[in-house]
């Protein structure tokens, strides 16, 4: 096969395929090419994609070793959809009651969800996860996208106990923002002692779900790795009881007489 | 730009934008090349994709004309992703009581979810198709792994009126296995009149959720396009209550004293 050709369907295999390991020797055998040819073409990738600001191809050298495509954005990608994200979530018209904001059409939008679940598996890439959780629903398409870039499982936790498939562990906590008792559930197959965890979800304000669900970790004795929330409302009135996270924006001044709001960047580190 | 680099870069944006019309002169500009070297590498890229069974380049010519990547699975890959799936739902120990089967490992498996997306998109590709909509909650990554490759929005039908943002459209409606009557709603600024839907959902036993939907959406006066679910559940005590649908999946003879459960092709045509 020539390179022109070897460079389309290997680029093609790689997006498709974000951190799984692969033999060089797979390749060779399926495009019918030397290991210096394959080794060359990885090179091309690699350039390009970094040239593109979307990742890298991670090399391991010797007889073991290989090659795998590493999703990272950009810090110029990053700021930028961030910044589309700020302009758009600033919109009076999304104000809603409770000091929330309307997000629907964001979270609706496939290649948005898809970029921002790429922001971060971009901050997260230096962790070792190994599975993402989220509770329902709003944070379960982020969840998956991120999972997606990371190329590992998603569990998500339930809100009604009655749903849930099998034997279970549940937790009570309290919604820091409502002061109401809420319960969350997790199927016991779904998640293994020891695992490492990177929670998603996307909003919080108080952050009493985020602490229910790092809870329900430690009753799993699962570890959390990394807290990632799409939106962080600053309310002065809530203490925030979650600290160790990262957001991508941060919303402030919530004024629905006035009909405004401040949208900024989150603790998210970009340039 | 070299024709090598510009390859990848090609490549790596097509597989990122399914479904997204762009002009020839937006990647002129971009990677300094002629219109004409612009559509060799193009060529080259519509016959990898092919061969690779992933999808092809849909060319419009012209001065308004432009291109478009199709994610379009070949039919070997279709059957072979389907198999895999059939396989791995007969294990016997995934049975649950009242006739359901255990699928969170499979729906949790963000690759899986993809592939399971590209089938769907592939068998729909020929319907106008402007949102994807669903019911919370296991429906959700399958859902927003079709709307990926058609590149449409996702509506998320909620169980619970009480956490609808704003104004909505409910309907109740009778599950057809558990003979209850249940509620479904949907946020009315999520979907717009004359809209055409394609339904996901992971199960459907006589299809009364389905059914729901399809009564939420005349509700709405949007048009039903298409209905794909995931597993449906071959039963001689239920009347299937919905004919026009297509499943990956159909498990049958469920007997869960004897262990054992019977898991074939669905209805979707593949060879």
């Amino acid at each position: 096969m020539k390179r022109s050709n070897r460079l389309v369907a290997l680029t093609n295999f790689f997006i498709d395929h974000p951190k799984v390991h692969m033999q060089l020797s797979s390749f060779t055998n399926q495009y019918g090419a030397s290991k210096s040819s394959i080794s060359e073409d990885l090179d091309i990738i690699d350039k390009m994609l970094k040239h593109e600001g979307v990742g890298y191809l991670r090399r391991v050298p010797g007889a073991t070793g290989g090659v795998m495509y590493i999703p990272y954005l950009s810090q110029d990608n990053c700021a930028s959809i961030i910044r589309t994200l700020c302009e758009d979530l600033e919109d009076p018209s999304r104000l809603l009651p409770g000091g929330y904001i309307y997000m629907g059409d964001i979270l609706g939008d496939p290649m948005m969800v898809r970029e921002i679940g790429r922001i971060f598996a971009t901050a997260f890439s230096a962790l070792k996860i190994d599975v993402v959780m989220t509770i329902e629903t709003k944070g379960i398409p982020l969840a998956y996208a991120v999972a997606n870039h990371l190329n590992v499982p998603v569990v998500i936790v339930r809100r009604d106990p009655k749903i849930v498939e099998g034997s279970s562990v549940s937790i009570n906590y309290v919604s820091a923002s409502s002061r109401k008792i809420q319960t969350m559930v997790l199927t016991k197959q779904s998640l293994q002692e020891g695992a490492n965890v990177c929670i998603i979800d996307d909003f919080m304000k108080a952050g009493g779900t985020i602490n229910g669900m790092k809870s329900l970790l430690a009753e799993c004795k699962a570890n959390v790795q990394a807290i990632g929330v799409l939106a962080e409302v600053d309310d002065e009135d809530d203490d925030r009881i979650v600290d160790d996270y990262t957001s991508l924006v941060k919303i402030a001044n919530i004024d629905r007489t006035q009909k405004h709001v401040e949208v900024s960047k989150g603790n998210i580190e970009t340039k």
